[in-house]
């Protein structure tokens, strides 16, 4: 688990917070509840007019994901992988159906499992892209709705502080209350800018990164379940599928 | 039907609304004709000038088919390719004509009619893949007027305010009516903001999350007739075409 | 031809014209020779730096085009293009040579000119894909040049106001005069804020989609042309060419 | 050479300092010695971070080529390839061996020189592409210069005005020096929209225009010399590389 | 070592310290601890929420890499390249084994190793490429951390503005602090906008273009095993991989 996310979110908030509390004015000048519902629910609303109801009642899933992120090992994926390739090698391709339930990885499995029924490595190769483009999409779905909402909650904070600017201009009778007036209209600004920057830009973030290192762990599957039906050796597997891993992680042999 | 557009639609509009209720000014504070007229009339004639007059005019039907979409069941796509696939490997190609006429979608329709009138499987997916293009072209278009709407929307706002403060510092003889003046000004940037935000931005994303999902349902008709027309099996075709799918919606053999 | 560039340009002018007529200040108050000067100027200016002294000059008509274009009915086209490819079938490519002079389309009369004269279907494509190609570039600079007086007309009007805000600044010895003084200086930005949203950037998005509409003629004009030149049967190529069109347009057998 | 870009250099200054000379203002209001070092050599400074000193010192040669280009006249760069063409063709290629030293072209120089020595035309091909490449990364880098010049301007100006408003905000003492203090704090955003929109970003463009010449005259050279070497007749290429001449600048024969 | 991010970094510093101390106000004005908080802790943690912790824990190697960067020579490495070639021309490929361990560059190494246990080419060139692939990747999330940096440092910086103004704002019973207030709250805006300007931004550039660079160097050092497994003569190698170079460095024979 990748701590990072998690301490970095209490840092952002943390130090905001602080600011505001050591402030000259009383924590309570910068809360304002009608100003949050206008801009994380303005932002929610039109995201919803963007995106399937689903994608919307995903994010708090998606957003723990971020937090949680186990990262499939993937030095952990080539050593199953070179270890089927070694019984595939010894025993033959059919020798792999009773240790396909085992695998963990979902693409190996269905890999190898058409390659035992007999499909062409093209078909095999075919419905795995098919797949891994499936995945990438709907991660790219999942990105989109962090961005959309990134990008319209400061345009809903600009839009409640026009509104606030334009019921404090239109009555100023009592100039005293002009400065407290321009206050509240500013909240709408300041917390469009917070959601923005500390919550849904990084996660949106962040999404892209997990799911480039999804995708990476996807070619290493790829290339294995392929090398393994085309009866390559172990010891090419794994020398071809180590490249993907940063130096330091490689295993010497 | 997807409702969560229009439920977005009414959320955001609601949460302005009430918030314009809920100030200190009155609502007539926010309501200026001439205002709307600069914004949303100028986005519309700059959009007139980039897009030809069909295009502008089918705005309003566009918008319709965002709030309405039908997703075209892409499961019962796949049904339907599977049992002509069946047909066509027990019966041979030429008994699918008499079943052409009863499929709804066209891209199988067409390429099916052509399979069956001895066209080689190369002119047929040629045929079908310029006719998708042509269909994103289309699509890409009707996202571009929208795009376009919510960029212009907010240039028209920011030219309003601009006439607004330079007919108000023209004449400052009247100190007490320079607030009015600029809360009048700055409603138009306040439109130009809302139509982009509540309306134009969020529909013209929305039409490319459509234009994506209608793109996945061609890919797969034009996989299906491919696979028909050069006999798989139709069990092998199923697998394939499945794998569009998300996992939850594949059927289980 | 479309005659919604026109209108949306009036319609524009006119918005804001009236908004200005409307207002409480008289209309003088927008107008200003030396801020006009310095933001359309200016604009000029810098896109002469940018591009070679013939593209600037060529603006006028570029904007001409853009208000009058005629598209090439592309179904005309198709109809052309089928009636050679049945003269080709019936009496020989070389039959063809008498009727190339009649040929409107550029393309396809040096395409088959080259076919007759006994070019290979590689050369021709080649000479046609590059003809293509550098028309595709010269249409990208048009659009490049409007792109560019769409950019820099704003920075010009910020420009013209910074400079007057810093006059006015400078010297505030009659507090009555610093109105009109900041009136001034927001024309420019006016000014610069209404060339790009009337004119440069509608007219450069629309010099984009006529060229794409452009591209979509020639391309038929080439695959018709390699189409003719490998002895393909009329109505084959009929029903190629036809799924450029949208499908209302499609001439129905 | 092109003089538009030094008249619109002239021009763009011309306007902008008349305005300041025809204001209410002296000129000296708009004249800060070190505003302008903040803006300009921020910028600079903020370049030679990005880039090798190398690049940073070649500014001014780079501007001057902007200024005093003179494009390789690609009509005669033909003429040239044509003529070469007809020698190989009536006397072999190594009849090119006593011409070579007089080819002006470099690329044609050396492919012809290769196609003489006995290289493969897969040879020849690559190594003029890899050279075409390089030449292409290193245009890439001087406009990226300038591109991060007219970035940096109007950043390092903003940061000037916002010292300058934290001076000025901080010792109000003297409210008669607001106006002027505000002034001079403007001063560095003018220089940096100055900058930018009348040097560095025209002259990026137009290092990108001037690139993308070259780029169709390399292209040109590259197929002249592998059209040579494969023997074509000298019509056949004159028509070939034709294709890249807008259509007035085209020989009739 | 390229001393001119050294040197852009001192005068970038030196300009904008050089002008707080020219100015009217104290320096004092310009310190404030708190909003450099604000501004570089919020931007790390934005990062930290973006990225692994290794990547943000890597971020002062990163730039310490930019500042002390020591390209590779290119040309020694072709020179290198050329000598292996001469030995595997003259005393066949199995005679570079002995020589491999001296080799400095590590694709060189691999390939050249793995060419000597006689793997094929193919397997050979998709081995180094994927570890290009990696190194690729690897580099353009070093960047984007600054990247990320110096988009949230402003932001950031925003946000504590837009605090010291609703806390000026809600308490203005003190004229006379308003000034000192805004001073205050402008702080943060031009920390944010320093630390992006001076180091983020600039930074960021630069390890775009060291990647770039290096990439060249993997390029070539790819192509020279391919090379030098396929037999080429060292000569001809040598010309192809000196096209690399700028013209000025290539070494004449």
């Amino acid at each position: 688990m990748d701590i990072a996310s998690i301490v970095g979110l209490i840092l952002a908030v943390g130090l905001i917070v602080g600011s505001m509390l050591m402030g000259s004015a009383p924590m309570t000048a910068f809360v304002d509840i009608p100003s949050f519902l206008v801009v994380v629910g303005g932002a929610m609303a039109a995201a919803m007019i963007c995106f399937p109801l689903r994608s919307i009642l995903g994010v708090p899933k998606v957003m723990l994901k971020v937090m949680l992120n186990k990262n499939e090992d993937v030095a952990v994926l080539i050593k199953q992988i070179v270890a089927l390739a070694e019984t595939a090698r010894r025993d033959g391709l059919l020798a792999l159906e009773s240790e396909i339930p085992q695998v963990e990885n979902p693409l190996v499995r269905t890999g190898l499992q058409m390659a035992v029924d007999g499909s062409t490595p093209e078909t095999v190769e075919e419905v795995l892209r098919t797949e891994v483009n499936a995945i990438s999409l709907r991660h790219r779905e999942g990105k989109g709705v962090m961005d959309q909402l990134g990008r319209f909650a400061p345009a809903y904070g600009m839009i409640g502080t026009l509104m606030g600017l334009i019921m404090m201009l239109s009555d100023m009778s009592d100039p005293s209350g002009i400065g407290a007036g321009m206050a509240v209209a500013l909240i709408t600004t300041l917390y469009g800018a917070i959601v923005a920057n500390v919550v849904f830009s990084p996660f949106a973030e962040k999404l892209g990164l997990l799911s480039r290192k999804e995708m990476t762990g996807m070619e290493i599957a790829i290339r294995g379940v392929m090398a393994i039906q085309s009866g390559e050796s172990p010891r090419a597997i794994d020398q071809k599928l180590q490249t993907f891993l940063p130096p330091k992680q490689r295993t010497q042999e």
